[in-house]
Protein backbone atom coordinates (compact mmCIF):
# COMPACT_ATOMS: atom_id res chain seq x y z
CA UNK A 1 0.00 0.00 0.00
CA UNK A 2 2.12 3.66 -1.17
CA UNK A 3 1.46 6.52 1.11
CA UNK A 4 -1.12 8.55 1.48
CA UNK A 5 -1.40 11.40 3.23
CA UNK A 6 -4.01 12.88 5.64
CA UNK A 7 -7.37 13.78 3.12
CA UNK A 8 -10.60 15.45 3.86
CA UNK A 9 -13.44 13.97 1.47
CA UNK A 10 -14.96 17.66 0.65
CA UNK A 11 -16.60 17.19 -3.08
CA UNK A 12 -18.98 19.26 -3.72
CA UNK A 13 -21.69 19.52 -6.15
CA UNK A 14 -20.41 20.40 -9.76
CA UNK A 15 -23.66 22.84 -10.51
CA UNK A 16 -26.40 24.76 -9.24
CA UNK A 17 -29.60 25.66 -11.03
CA UNK A 18 -30.67 29.17 -11.91
CA UNK A 19 -33.39 30.73 -13.48
CA UNK A 20 -33.07 32.16 -16.95
CA UNK A 21 -35.15 33.38 -19.67
CA UNK A 22 -35.14 31.90 -23.30
CA UNK A 23 -35.86 33.43 -26.62
CA UNK A 24 -39.21 31.90 -26.31
CA UNK A 25 -40.21 34.01 -23.47
CA UNK A 26 -40.04 30.72 -20.92
CA UNK A 27 -38.57 30.35 -17.27
CA UNK A 28 -36.08 28.10 -16.91
CA UNK A 29 -34.47 25.99 -14.22
CA UNK A 30 -30.93 26.00 -15.87
CA UNK A 31 -27.78 24.32 -14.24
CA UNK A 32 -24.75 26.52 -14.03
CA UNK A 33 -21.32 24.99 -12.86
CA UNK A 34 -20.98 25.97 -9.11
CA UNK A 35 -17.57 27.94 -8.39
CA UNK A 36 -15.94 28.41 -5.25
CA UNK A 37 -13.16 30.17 -3.89
CA UNK A 38 -10.62 28.02 -2.35
CA UNK A 39 -7.76 29.38 -0.58
CA UNK A 40 -4.59 27.67 0.07
CA UNK A 41 -2.21 27.20 3.09
CA UNK A 42 0.76 25.39 2.84
CA UNK A 43 2.24 25.25 6.79
CA UNK A 44 -0.12 28.20 7.80
CA UNK A 45 1.25 30.17 4.90
CA UNK A 46 -1.68 31.52 2.75
CA UNK A 47 -0.46 31.13 -1.19
CA UNK A 48 -3.04 31.38 -3.64
CA UNK A 49 -6.68 31.35 -4.18
CA UNK A 50 -7.87 28.97 -6.37
CA UNK A 51 -11.69 29.24 -8.08
CA UNK A 52 -12.64 25.86 -8.57
CA UNK A 53 -16.12 23.36 -9.23
CA UNK A 54 -14.91 21.82 -5.59
CA UNK A 55 -15.47 18.41 -7.04
CA UNK A 56 -11.89 17.27 -6.22
CA UNK A 57 -10.05 19.79 -3.21
CA UNK A 58 -7.86 17.44 -2.09
CA UNK A 59 -6.38 16.90 -5.49
CA UNK A 60 -6.34 19.68 -6.58
CA UNK A 61 -4.46 21.52 -3.61
CA UNK A 62 -1.93 18.29 -3.89
CA UNK A 63 -1.49 18.92 -8.05
CA UNK A 64 -1.53 22.71 -7.70
CA UNK A 65 1.77 22.27 -5.00
CA UNK A 66 2.99 19.62 -7.17
CA UNK A 67 3.07 21.28 -10.54
CA UNK A 68 4.15 24.93 -8.80
CA UNK A 69 7.15 22.56 -7.89
CA UNK A 70 6.71 23.71 -4.49
CA UNK A 71 6.56 20.03 -2.90
CA UNK A 72 8.47 17.47 -4.42
CA UNK A 73 7.47 14.81 -3.69
CA UNK A 74 3.59 13.38 -2.32
CA UNK A 75 5.57 12.05 1.21
CA UNK A 76 6.20 15.40 2.00
CA UNK A 77 2.63 15.76 2.82
CA UNK A 78 1.53 14.77 5.53
CA UNK A 79 -2.74 16.14 5.22
CA UNK A 80 -4.83 18.09 3.42
CA UNK A 81 -8.10 19.58 5.40
CA UNK A 82 -10.48 21.30 3.29
CA UNK A 83 -12.90 23.54 4.90
CA UNK A 84 -15.94 25.05 3.02
CA UNK A 85 -17.22 26.79 6.01
CA UNK A 86 -13.80 29.01 5.79
CA UNK A 87 -13.36 28.68 1.70
CA UNK A 88 -10.12 27.05 2.80
CA UNK A 89 -7.29 24.06 2.44
CA UNK A 90 -4.69 23.51 4.82
CA UNK A 91 -1.75 21.53 3.83
CA UNK A 92 0.80 20.50 6.41
CA UNK A 93 4.13 19.41 5.36
CA UNK A 94 6.11 16.74 7.28
CA UNK A 95 9.17 18.02 6.66
CA UNK A 96 9.15 22.18 6.06
CA UNK A 97 9.61 22.60 2.72
CA UNK A 98 12.82 23.40 1.57
CA UNK A 99 13.98 27.11 -0.45
CA UNK A 100 10.31 27.82 -0.55
CA UNK A 101 10.99 31.39 0.65
CA UNK A 102 13.17 31.59 -2.56
CA UNK A 103 10.47 29.64 -4.64
CA UNK A 104 7.82 31.71 -3.21
CA UNK A 105 9.69 34.99 -4.30
CA UNK A 106 10.58 34.27 -7.89
CA UNK A 107 6.59 33.17 -8.36
CA UNK A 108 5.22 37.02 -7.31
CA UNK A 109 7.93 38.34 -10.28
CA UNK A 110 6.19 36.22 -13.06
CA UNK A 111 2.72 36.12 -11.33
CA UNK A 112 -0.77 36.46 -12.95
CA UNK A 113 0.43 35.90 -16.73
CA UNK A 114 -2.84 35.42 -19.00
CA UNK A 115 -2.49 31.64 -18.55
CA UNK A 116 -2.52 31.57 -15.05
CA UNK A 117 0.26 31.19 -12.35
CA UNK A 118 3.70 31.11 -13.98
CA UNK A 119 6.67 30.20 -12.28
CA UNK A 120 10.44 32.03 -12.69
CA UNK A 121 11.89 28.44 -13.37
CA UNK A 122 9.76 26.46 -15.32
CA UNK A 123 11.31 27.43 -18.16
CA UNK A 124 14.82 26.14 -17.18
CA UNK A 125 13.35 22.94 -15.46
CA UNK A 126 11.82 21.38 -18.94
CA UNK A 127 15.17 21.07 -20.56
CA UNK A 128 15.71 18.84 -18.11
CA UNK A 129 13.03 16.66 -19.01
CA UNK A 130 13.20 13.82 -21.20
CA UNK A 131 10.05 12.17 -22.32
CA UNK A 132 9.28 8.19 -23.05
CA UNK A 133 10.53 8.35 -26.68
CA UNK A 134 9.50 4.57 -27.88
CA UNK A 135 6.17 4.84 -26.85
CA UNK A 136 3.56 4.34 -30.06
CA UNK A 137 -0.11 5.72 -30.22
CA UNK A 138 -1.26 4.14 -33.05
CA UNK A 139 -4.21 5.88 -34.67
CA UNK A 140 -7.02 3.45 -34.21
CA UNK A 141 -6.15 3.46 -30.95
CA UNK A 142 -6.55 7.37 -30.84
CA UNK A 143 -9.79 6.91 -32.39
CA UNK A 144 -11.68 4.58 -29.78
CA UNK A 145 -9.88 6.72 -26.93
CA UNK A 146 -11.80 9.76 -28.78
CA UNK A 147 -15.05 7.61 -28.65
CA UNK A 148 -14.87 7.42 -25.73
CA UNK A 149 -14.04 10.68 -24.69
CA UNK A 150 -17.10 11.71 -26.49
CA UNK A 151 -20.04 9.21 -24.70
CA UNK A 152 -17.91 10.62 -21.35
CA UNK A 153 -20.92 12.02 -19.05
CA UNK A 154 -19.97 15.12 -17.69
CA UNK A 155 -20.66 18.72 -16.40
CA UNK A 156 -19.98 20.12 -19.45
CA UNK A 157 -23.04 18.60 -21.22
CA UNK A 158 -25.32 19.42 -18.08
CA UNK A 159 -24.45 22.88 -17.43
CA UNK A 160 -21.57 24.59 -20.02
CA UNK A 161 -19.06 26.94 -18.33
CA UNK A 162 -15.91 24.09 -17.37
CA UNK A 163 -12.93 22.60 -19.45
CA UNK A 164 -12.39 18.83 -18.82
CA UNK A 165 -9.17 16.91 -18.78
CA UNK A 166 -8.79 13.00 -19.61
CA UNK A 167 -5.87 10.85 -18.54
CA UNK A 168 -5.79 7.52 -20.56
CA UNK A 169 -3.78 4.72 -21.08
CA UNK A 170 -4.70 3.57 -24.83
CA UNK A 171 -8.77 4.15 -25.20
CA UNK A 172 -9.18 3.79 -21.63
CA UNK A 173 -9.98 6.62 -19.22
CA UNK A 174 -8.81 6.48 -16.01
CA UNK A 175 -9.18 9.69 -14.75
CA UNK A 176 -11.59 12.49 -15.89
CA UNK A 177 -11.70 15.77 -14.29
CA UNK A 178 -13.62 19.02 -14.82
CA UNK A 179 -13.05 22.50 -13.60
CA UNK A 180 -14.10 26.47 -14.34
CA UNK A 181 -10.32 27.00 -15.32
CA UNK A 182 -8.80 24.73 -17.02
CA UNK A 183 -5.06 24.90 -15.03
CA UNK A 184 -7.37 23.39 -11.80
CA UNK A 185 -8.53 20.48 -13.87
CA UNK A 186 -5.05 19.61 -14.85
CA UNK A 187 -3.33 19.84 -11.22
CA UNK A 188 -6.19 17.99 -9.54
CA UNK A 189 -5.18 15.27 -12.45
CA UNK A 190 -2.02 15.63 -11.09
CA UNK A 191 -2.75 15.70 -7.51
CA UNK A 192 -4.90 12.19 -7.86
CA UNK A 193 -1.98 10.60 -10.63
CA UNK A 194 0.17 11.37 -7.05
CA UNK A 195 -2.36 9.97 -4.66
CA UNK A 196 -3.00 6.78 -6.79
CA UNK A 197 0.77 6.25 -7.47
CA UNK A 198 -0.13 6.34 -11.52
CA UNK A 199 2.91 6.92 -13.82
CA UNK A 200 2.83 9.17 -16.67
CA UNK A 201 5.16 7.70 -19.10
CA UNK A 202 2.75 5.59 -20.50
CA UNK A 203 -0.42 7.68 -20.60
CA UNK A 204 -1.96 9.91 -22.86
CA UNK A 205 -3.62 13.80 -21.91
CA UNK A 206 -6.47 14.70 -23.11
CA UNK A 207 -8.31 18.03 -22.65
CA UNK A 208 -11.08 20.05 -24.06
CA UNK A 209 -8.58 23.30 -23.11
CA UNK A 210 -6.09 25.33 -25.75
CA UNK A 211 -2.53 24.05 -25.90
CA UNK A 212 -1.22 27.19 -24.31
CA UNK A 213 2.86 26.93 -22.64
CA UNK A 214 1.12 26.28 -19.47
CA UNK A 215 -0.51 22.88 -20.39
CA UNK A 216 2.27 21.46 -22.55
CA UNK A 217 4.84 22.31 -19.23
CA UNK A 218 2.21 20.38 -17.41
CA UNK A 219 1.96 17.88 -19.45
CA UNK A 220 5.59 17.23 -19.95
CA UNK A 221 6.42 17.74 -16.32
CA UNK A 222 4.01 14.89 -15.26
CA UNK A 223 5.85 12.82 -17.96
CA UNK A 224 3.39 12.23 -20.32
CA UNK A 225 4.33 11.98 -23.84
CA UNK A 226 0.84 12.45 -25.65
CA UNK A 227 -1.13 15.61 -25.65
CA UNK A 228 -4.32 15.86 -27.51
CA UNK A 229 -7.03 18.69 -27.07
CA UNK A 230 -10.05 19.21 -29.03
CA UNK A 231 -9.06 23.39 -29.48
CA UNK A 232 -6.33 25.11 -31.26
CA UNK A 233 -2.55 25.69 -30.07
CA UNK A 234 -0.24 29.08 -29.52
CA UNK A 235 2.77 29.80 -30.46
CA UNK A 236 4.40 28.99 -27.16
CA UNK A 237 2.37 25.70 -26.65
CA UNK A 238 4.14 24.95 -30.32
CA UNK A 239 7.28 25.91 -29.09
CA UNK A 240 7.72 24.04 -25.63
CA UNK A 241 5.95 21.41 -27.34
CA UNK A 242 8.83 21.00 -30.03
CA UNK A 243 11.39 21.56 -27.80
CA UNK A 244 10.45 18.82 -25.19
CA UNK A 245 9.49 16.23 -28.33
CA UNK A 246 5.76 15.75 -26.81
CA UNK A 247 3.58 14.07 -28.94
CA UNK A 248 0.82 16.71 -29.85
CA UNK A 249 -2.65 16.41 -31.54
CA UNK A 250 -4.66 19.70 -31.59
CA UNK A 251 -8.37 19.86 -32.92
CA UNK A 252 -9.28 16.71 -32.34
CA UNK A 253 -12.90 16.14 -33.37
CA UNK A 254 -14.77 13.27 -35.06
CA UNK A 255 -12.67 11.65 -37.45
CA UNK A 256 -10.13 15.16 -37.92
CA UNK A 257 -7.63 15.66 -36.15
CA UNK A 258 -4.08 17.95 -36.77
CA UNK A 259 -0.66 16.19 -35.95
CA UNK A 260 2.15 18.75 -34.65
CA UNK A 261 4.90 17.61 -33.02
CA UNK A 262 6.15 14.77 -32.33
CA UNK A 263 5.30 12.48 -35.18
CA UNK A 264 7.39 9.60 -34.40
CA UNK A 265 5.31 8.64 -31.68
CA UNK A 266 1.84 8.55 -33.89
CA UNK A 267 1.16 5.57 -36.13
CA UNK A 268 -1.06 6.30 -38.79
CA UNK A 269 -3.51 3.58 -40.04
CA UNK A 270 -2.23 2.21 -43.58
CA UNK A 271 -3.84 3.62 -46.15
CA UNK A 272 -6.14 1.81 -48.05
CA UNK A 273 -5.92 2.30 -51.76
CA UNK A 274 -9.07 3.58 -53.33
CA UNK A 275 -10.98 0.58 -54.98
CA UNK A 276 -10.71 0.45 -59.03
CA UNK A 277 -14.15 1.64 -60.26
CA UNK B 1 -8.84 66.98 -28.54
CA UNK B 2 -8.91 64.70 -25.05
CA UNK B 3 -5.21 63.75 -23.35
CA UNK B 4 -3.29 60.55 -24.70
CA UNK B 5 -0.23 59.47 -23.42
CA UNK B 6 3.24 58.72 -25.29
CA UNK B 7 2.17 55.60 -27.25
CA UNK B 8 4.64 53.01 -28.96
CA UNK B 9 2.77 51.37 -31.59
CA UNK B 10 3.91 47.71 -31.77
CA UNK B 11 0.89 45.61 -32.74
CA UNK B 12 2.22 42.18 -33.95
CA UNK B 13 1.27 39.62 -36.66
CA UNK B 14 -1.51 37.67 -35.03
CA UNK B 15 -0.91 34.32 -36.58
CA UNK B 16 1.79 32.00 -37.78
CA UNK B 17 2.01 28.90 -39.89
CA UNK B 18 3.51 26.13 -38.54
CA UNK B 19 3.60 22.68 -40.32
CA UNK B 20 1.02 19.85 -38.93
CA UNK B 21 0.31 16.43 -40.15
CA UNK B 22 -3.89 15.97 -40.71
CA UNK B 23 -6.05 12.34 -40.87
CA UNK B 24 -5.10 12.31 -44.57
CA UNK B 25 -1.70 12.05 -43.81
CA UNK B 26 -1.29 15.58 -45.87
CA UNK B 27 0.92 17.86 -44.49
CA UNK B 28 -0.77 21.33 -44.06
CA UNK B 29 1.05 24.84 -43.43
CA UNK B 30 -1.62 25.57 -40.63
CA UNK B 31 -2.21 29.00 -38.88
CA UNK B 32 -2.07 29.00 -35.21
CA UNK B 33 -2.40 32.26 -32.87
CA UNK B 34 0.43 33.88 -32.12
CA UNK B 35 1.54 33.97 -28.34
CA UNK B 36 4.14 36.52 -26.67
CA UNK B 37 5.02 37.32 -23.34
CA UNK B 38 5.28 41.32 -22.38
CA UNK B 39 6.30 41.84 -19.04
CA UNK B 40 4.72 45.12 -17.74
CA UNK B 41 6.95 47.66 -15.63
CA UNK B 42 5.28 50.67 -14.06
CA UNK B 43 7.63 53.27 -13.07
CA UNK B 44 10.49 50.68 -13.60
CA UNK B 45 9.19 48.09 -11.06
CA UNK B 46 8.28 44.66 -12.82
CA UNK B 47 4.72 44.25 -11.95
CA UNK B 48 3.25 41.04 -14.25
CA UNK B 49 4.14 38.69 -17.38
CA UNK B 50 1.05 38.65 -19.64
CA UNK B 51 1.00 36.20 -22.45
CA UNK B 52 -0.65 37.93 -25.73
CA UNK B 53 -1.60 38.01 -29.13
CA UNK B 54 0.17 41.31 -29.17
CA UNK B 55 -1.98 43.45 -31.46
CA UNK B 56 -2.82 45.57 -28.86
CA UNK B 57 -0.01 45.79 -26.16
CA UNK B 58 0.03 49.55 -25.13
CA UNK B 59 -4.11 49.27 -24.77
CA UNK B 60 -3.23 46.14 -22.90
CA UNK B 61 -0.78 47.58 -20.97
CA UNK B 62 -3.54 50.76 -19.73
CA UNK B 63 -6.35 48.02 -19.72
CA UNK B 64 -4.45 46.01 -16.90
CA UNK B 65 -3.25 48.85 -14.78
CA UNK B 66 -7.25 50.17 -15.01
CA UNK B 67 -9.29 46.96 -14.22
CA UNK B 68 -6.44 46.16 -11.54
CA UNK B 69 -7.37 49.90 -10.22
CA UNK B 70 -3.69 50.45 -10.11
CA UNK B 71 -4.11 53.54 -12.15
CA UNK B 72 -7.10 55.72 -11.72
CA UNK B 73 -7.14 57.61 -14.93
CA UNK B 74 -5.65 58.11 -18.12
CA UNK B 75 -4.15 61.31 -17.42
CA UNK B 76 -1.74 59.88 -14.66
CA UNK B 77 -0.24 57.67 -17.33
CA UNK B 78 2.40 59.78 -19.31
CA UNK B 79 4.15 56.97 -21.41
CA UNK B 80 3.85 53.37 -22.32
CA UNK B 81 6.59 52.28 -24.59
CA UNK B 82 6.56 48.10 -25.83
CA UNK B 83 9.97 46.97 -26.64
CA UNK B 84 9.65 43.03 -27.96
CA UNK B 85 13.34 43.44 -28.67
CA UNK B 86 12.58 42.28 -25.09
CA UNK B 87 9.51 41.48 -24.52
CA UNK B 88 8.42 44.92 -22.07
CA UNK B 89 6.36 47.08 -21.63
CA UNK B 90 7.50 49.99 -19.64
CA UNK B 91 4.57 52.47 -18.20
CA UNK B 92 5.88 56.22 -16.86
CA UNK B 93 3.68 57.77 -14.91
CA UNK B 94 3.00 61.32 -14.23
CA UNK B 95 2.46 61.30 -10.77
CA UNK B 96 3.38 58.57 -8.80
CA UNK B 97 0.66 56.04 -8.00
CA UNK B 98 -0.54 56.53 -4.51
CA UNK B 99 -0.23 53.51 -2.00
CA UNK B 100 1.14 51.44 -4.82
CA UNK B 101 2.89 49.53 -2.26
CA UNK B 102 -0.28 48.66 -0.04
CA UNK B 103 -2.35 47.91 -3.12
CA UNK B 104 0.66 45.62 -4.37
CA UNK B 105 0.89 43.81 -1.27
CA UNK B 106 -3.28 42.97 -1.39
CA UNK B 107 -2.16 41.80 -4.71
CA UNK B 108 0.00 38.86 -3.73
CA UNK B 109 -2.17 37.20 -1.56
CA UNK B 110 -4.94 36.90 -3.66
CA UNK B 111 -3.14 36.33 -7.00
CA UNK B 112 -3.09 33.18 -9.19
CA UNK B 113 -6.64 32.36 -9.04
CA UNK B 114 -8.15 30.30 -11.64
CA UNK B 115 -9.88 33.07 -13.50
CA UNK B 116 -6.55 34.58 -13.81
CA UNK B 117 -5.22 37.78 -10.96
CA UNK B 118 -7.48 39.32 -9.08
CA UNK B 119 -7.33 41.65 -6.60
CA UNK B 120 -8.38 41.68 -2.84
CA UNK B 121 -10.40 44.83 -2.74
CA UNK B 122 -12.55 44.12 -6.24
CA UNK B 123 -15.20 42.57 -4.08
CA UNK B 124 -15.32 45.63 -2.06
CA UNK B 125 -15.35 48.03 -5.27
CA UNK B 126 -18.33 46.57 -6.98
CA UNK B 127 -20.67 47.35 -4.34
CA UNK B 128 -20.08 50.93 -4.97
CA UNK B 129 -20.57 50.73 -8.64
CA UNK B 130 -24.13 51.61 -10.00
CA UNK B 131 -25.07 50.53 -13.27
CA UNK B 132 -26.95 53.01 -15.91
CA UNK B 133 -31.16 51.79 -14.94
CA UNK B 134 -32.67 53.13 -17.38
CA UNK B 135 -30.68 51.78 -20.27
CA UNK B 136 -32.82 49.27 -22.84
CA UNK B 137 -31.53 46.72 -25.23
CA UNK B 138 -34.65 45.56 -27.26
CA UNK B 139 -34.47 41.80 -28.88
CA UNK B 140 -34.46 43.00 -32.35
CA UNK B 141 -30.85 45.30 -31.63
CA UNK B 142 -29.99 42.35 -29.85
CA UNK B 143 -30.38 39.73 -32.53
CA UNK B 144 -28.76 42.13 -35.39
CA UNK B 145 -25.75 43.13 -33.11
CA UNK B 146 -25.48 38.92 -32.67
CA UNK B 147 -25.57 39.00 -36.90
CA UNK B 148 -22.57 41.49 -36.71
CA UNK B 149 -20.77 39.80 -34.12
CA UNK B 150 -20.72 36.46 -36.31
CA UNK B 151 -19.93 38.46 -39.62
CA UNK B 152 -16.89 39.74 -38.05
CA UNK B 153 -13.54 38.64 -39.54
CA UNK B 154 -11.50 37.28 -36.70
CA UNK B 155 -8.39 35.33 -35.77
CA UNK B 156 -10.50 32.77 -34.36
CA UNK B 157 -12.08 31.84 -37.31
CA UNK B 158 -8.28 31.51 -38.98
CA UNK B 159 -6.41 29.77 -35.94
CA UNK B 160 -8.64 29.18 -33.23
CA UNK B 161 -7.43 29.24 -29.44
CA UNK B 162 -8.23 32.62 -29.07
CA UNK B 163 -10.94 34.50 -27.33
CA UNK B 164 -12.59 37.84 -28.54
CA UNK B 165 -14.29 40.25 -26.96
CA UNK B 166 -16.84 43.21 -28.90
CA UNK B 167 -17.92 46.41 -27.02
CA UNK B 168 -20.69 48.11 -28.89
CA UNK B 169 -23.23 50.61 -29.19
CA UNK B 170 -26.49 48.88 -30.42
CA UNK B 171 -25.54 46.85 -32.97
CA UNK B 172 -22.49 48.54 -33.98
CA UNK B 173 -19.47 46.87 -32.97
CA UNK B 174 -16.89 49.92 -31.65
CA UNK B 175 -14.27 47.55 -30.72
CA UNK B 176 -13.06 44.31 -31.41
CA UNK B 177 -10.57 42.39 -29.62
CA UNK B 178 -8.85 39.00 -29.18
CA UNK B 179 -6.27 37.18 -27.08
CA UNK B 180 -4.94 34.32 -26.12
CA UNK B 181 -6.32 35.23 -23.06
CA UNK B 182 -9.69 36.13 -22.57
CA UNK B 183 -8.54 38.45 -19.61
CA UNK B 184 -6.56 40.16 -21.69
CA UNK B 185 -9.26 40.63 -24.32
CA UNK B 186 -10.98 42.76 -21.76
CA UNK B 187 -8.25 44.71 -20.71
CA UNK B 188 -7.29 45.60 -24.23
CA UNK B 189 -10.94 46.91 -24.78
CA UNK B 190 -11.00 48.88 -21.35
CA UNK B 191 -7.01 50.36 -22.59
CA UNK B 192 -9.01 51.16 -25.57
CA UNK B 193 -12.19 53.08 -23.97
CA UNK B 194 -9.49 54.94 -22.02
CA UNK B 195 -7.51 56.24 -24.83
CA UNK B 196 -10.48 56.85 -27.44
CA UNK B 197 -12.85 58.81 -24.58
CA UNK B 198 -15.69 55.97 -24.44
CA UNK B 199 -17.95 55.54 -22.08
CA UNK B 200 -19.38 51.96 -20.98
CA UNK B 201 -23.12 53.43 -20.12
CA UNK B 202 -24.65 53.16 -23.12
CA UNK B 203 -22.37 50.15 -24.61
CA UNK B 204 -23.04 46.19 -24.50
CA UNK B 205 -20.25 44.38 -23.96
CA UNK B 206 -19.73 41.01 -25.93
CA UNK B 207 -17.45 38.22 -25.15
CA UNK B 208 -17.24 34.24 -26.69
CA UNK B 209 -15.41 33.24 -23.14
CA UNK B 210 -17.46 31.84 -19.88
CA UNK B 211 -18.92 34.24 -17.73
CA UNK B 212 -16.80 33.93 -14.74
CA UNK B 213 -16.83 36.44 -11.68
CA UNK B 214 -13.86 38.51 -12.98
CA UNK B 215 -15.40 38.98 -16.18
CA UNK B 216 -18.81 40.04 -14.44
CA UNK B 217 -16.14 42.50 -12.06
CA UNK B 218 -14.50 43.97 -14.94
CA UNK B 219 -17.59 44.26 -16.88
CA UNK B 220 -19.13 46.41 -14.16
CA UNK B 221 -16.43 48.50 -13.48
CA UNK B 222 -15.97 49.84 -17.09
CA UNK B 223 -19.82 50.94 -15.94
CA UNK B 224 -20.78 48.85 -18.39
CA UNK B 225 -24.80 47.33 -17.85
CA UNK B 226 -25.03 44.55 -20.97
CA UNK B 227 -22.94 41.48 -20.78
CA UNK B 228 -23.30 39.25 -23.69
CA UNK B 229 -21.80 35.74 -23.89
CA UNK B 230 -22.06 32.68 -26.62
CA UNK B 231 -20.76 31.01 -22.95
CA UNK B 232 -22.05 29.38 -20.16
CA UNK B 233 -21.64 31.32 -16.56
CA UNK B 234 -20.67 29.94 -13.19
CA UNK B 235 -22.46 30.53 -10.25
CA UNK B 236 -19.60 32.97 -8.98
CA UNK B 237 -20.81 35.01 -12.45
CA UNK B 238 -24.16 34.74 -11.52
CA UNK B 239 -23.81 35.86 -7.87
CA UNK B 240 -21.69 38.64 -9.13
CA UNK B 241 -23.97 39.72 -11.75
CA UNK B 242 -27.30 40.27 -9.78
CA UNK B 243 -24.85 41.84 -6.89
CA UNK B 244 -24.60 44.66 -9.24
CA UNK B 245 -27.65 44.23 -11.26
CA UNK B 246 -26.29 43.91 -14.61
CA UNK B 247 -27.78 42.35 -17.85
CA UNK B 248 -26.05 39.21 -18.52
CA UNK B 249 -27.26 37.04 -21.56
CA UNK B 250 -25.77 33.63 -21.94
CA UNK B 251 -25.39 31.01 -24.53
CA UNK B 252 -25.68 32.95 -27.03
CA UNK B 253 -25.80 31.10 -30.04
CA UNK B 254 -27.90 31.98 -33.26
CA UNK B 255 -31.50 32.63 -32.60
CA UNK B 256 -30.93 31.05 -28.96
CA UNK B 257 -30.15 32.67 -25.57
CA UNK B 258 -30.58 32.59 -22.06
CA UNK B 259 -31.61 35.55 -19.98
CA UNK B 260 -29.57 35.34 -16.87
CA UNK B 261 -30.15 38.85 -14.54
CA UNK B 262 -31.34 42.41 -15.05
CA UNK B 263 -34.40 41.44 -17.03
CA UNK B 264 -35.55 44.66 -16.91
CA UNK B 265 -33.62 45.99 -19.19
CA UNK B 266 -34.29 43.43 -21.83
CA UNK B 267 -37.01 44.47 -24.01
CA UNK B 268 -38.49 41.04 -25.42
CA UNK B 269 -40.01 41.67 -29.02
CA UNK B 270 -44.24 41.01 -28.65
CA UNK B 271 -45.00 37.45 -28.90
CA UNK B 272 -46.94 37.08 -32.04
CA UNK B 273 -49.79 34.87 -31.29
CA UNK B 274 -49.66 30.91 -32.54
CA UNK B 275 -52.35 31.41 -36.12
CA UNK B 276 -55.44 29.26 -35.59
CA UNK B 277 -55.12 25.94 -37.80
Amino acid sequence: MSYRPELSNATRPPTVAVASVNEKGERLETPIAAEHPLTLYLDKRELVTLMTLGQWPEALAIGYLRNQGLVRSLADIRSVQVDWEVDSCAVTTSASVQDLEERLAKRTVTTGCGQGTVFGNLMTEIDAIALASERILTEETYYRLMDNVRRYDTVYKAAGAVHGCALAKDEQILLFVEDVGRHNAVDAIAGRMWLDGIDGADKIFYTTGRLTSEMVIKCAQMGIPFLVSRSGLTQMGYDIARRVGITMVGRATGRHYLLFTGEQRFLRAAQTPVPAA
